[in-house]
């Protein structure tokens, strides 16, 4: 190698070898480390110091300013590399191998967040993405990825979550209902979100009980919230069906239910 | 063949053939005709008068109720025939053809809706049925898909809407302006969701000026509202973000705003 003049790594380079393992979730189990693909989630992760553990780019990255940032964790890949790394057509150039950020719930309980998502067994990382999102964007401070819950670090889950992995306490706590005890603990008040509840989102809202710090249990799309774990909770809420849909799915229920409460929150001056 | 043993249609057969065309736009736009699959979608399609055409079954139909309502309708199919209908691996051994449902604006706003989604340029047919089955949960009277929106008969589409498609007035409108100016005319007040419009929806719900009948226009996932489309609107309203993400997606925002509405619109007794 001349000096000054990289290599560009091959699919065949171990590195690269060892990054495309991270595809699989036993490989993200084994080594703590996930990819995160494409400018905008490359930028939120350098932004969480120690994260970004290597930066894999294109030869002419279309953003110079994030491959400067990573330093010497940067290094050019083979058109071939980035495409065998990335999951999406249109990576942009960029992949990171990142180090896994989840927090003990403890430990996210600990910055007496007001507003916490659970997502109890759901499995669909697009889904888990977007409430990761949402959630975000509501102002919550920790999601909770509870029982079965799809791995968050997979890559169509960081995609849909567009940043916001980056951004909450994110948690795993595979015992819902240890999950849910210690979030009462707290001081939250737990509301499950079950289309066959007895209490009407409105009528909460209406009647003030949506202002107190509040974490929402929200179940898989295919078989709701596990009775057992629904019974477990203050109130179990519906969000009212006014027209002839049979049930909202998962991802705009979230939103309706962490928005009311983000609203409650703060029209009675938190 | 013996009378009373019914031969069981092929991939081969002419009109399993027509109908898997269907998958196919250009078949769908030249015939006037979509498919539904699964019990849900057959049973709200079979609600309809005139809706079903035609209704292909396996051998031994786990619904045998809905074969039996369609009647001379319904048609045994070889297993391999239902695979090559269906787009899903579970469609539960049931396909309908099925006549389209879109009426025109004029005979949408005939009805008086009190709530109304556009979807203007919205590409992913899975956003198009879900803002479809949001909408219809939130009581809105009609959808429309405006200007280069996706098919609301794409089977992606009628998957995601989970029936609402066979429950509101679906309308399919080329010129997103002429849309405003109808949706106005009508009497209704045009909100476009715009991630930078001047107005926070917490705002016009506390001013109470989220009340009135309301169309909402929401954009596309990847570009959002047309600037020229938002200028249109009575009002370009941004949902908050309270937290660090960017932005919400596109079916977690129309099910605030509409839900939104809803509640504002019953909360001073309609």
């Amino acid at each position: 190698m001349r000096p000054g003049v990289e290599v560009a790594f091959t699919p065949r380079t171990p590195r690269v070898v060892a990054a495309r393992r991270l595809q699989r979730r036993r490989d993200r189990d084994a080594t703590g480390r996930f990819l995160a693909e494409g400018p905008q989630a490359v930028r939120e992760a350098l932004a969480v110091p120690g994260c970004v553990l290597e930066l894999f780019h294109t030869a002419e990255p279309r953003h110079p300013d994030l491959v400067a940032a990573a330093g010497d964790r940067a290094s050019p890949v083979t058109d071939a590399a980035l495409a065998a790394l990335a999951e999406t057509v249109q990576p942009q150039g960029l992949v990171a191998v990142c180090a896994q950020l989840d927090v003990t719930l403890a430990d996210g309980l600990a910055h007496r967040p007001r507003l916490v998502a659970v997502c109890a067994d759901i499995r669909d990382p697009g889904n888990a993405g977007t409430v990761l999102r949402t959630a975000d964007a509501a102002g919550a401070g920790a999601v909770v990825f509870a029982g079965e819950a799809v791995d968050p670090y997979n890559g169509k889950a960081v995609r849909a979550s567009a940043g916001s992995l980056f951004h909450v306490d994110v948690v795993r706590e595979p015992d819902p209902a240890a999950t849910v005890a210690a979030l009462r603990r707290s001081g939250l008040r737990v509301l499950a979100a079950d289309a066959r509840g007895a209490d009407d989102l409105d009528d909460l809202a209406d009647a003030g009980d949506l202002a107190a710090p509040t974490a929402w249990l929200f179940g898989s799309e295919a078989h709701g919230l596990p009775a057992a774990l629904a019974e477990l909770a203050d109130a179990r809420v519906r969000v009212p069906i006014h027209g002839r849909a049979e049930s909202l799915n998962l991802a705009a229920a979230a939103a309706i239910c962490l928005y009311a409460s983000a609203r409650a929150q703060r029209s009675t001056g938190r």
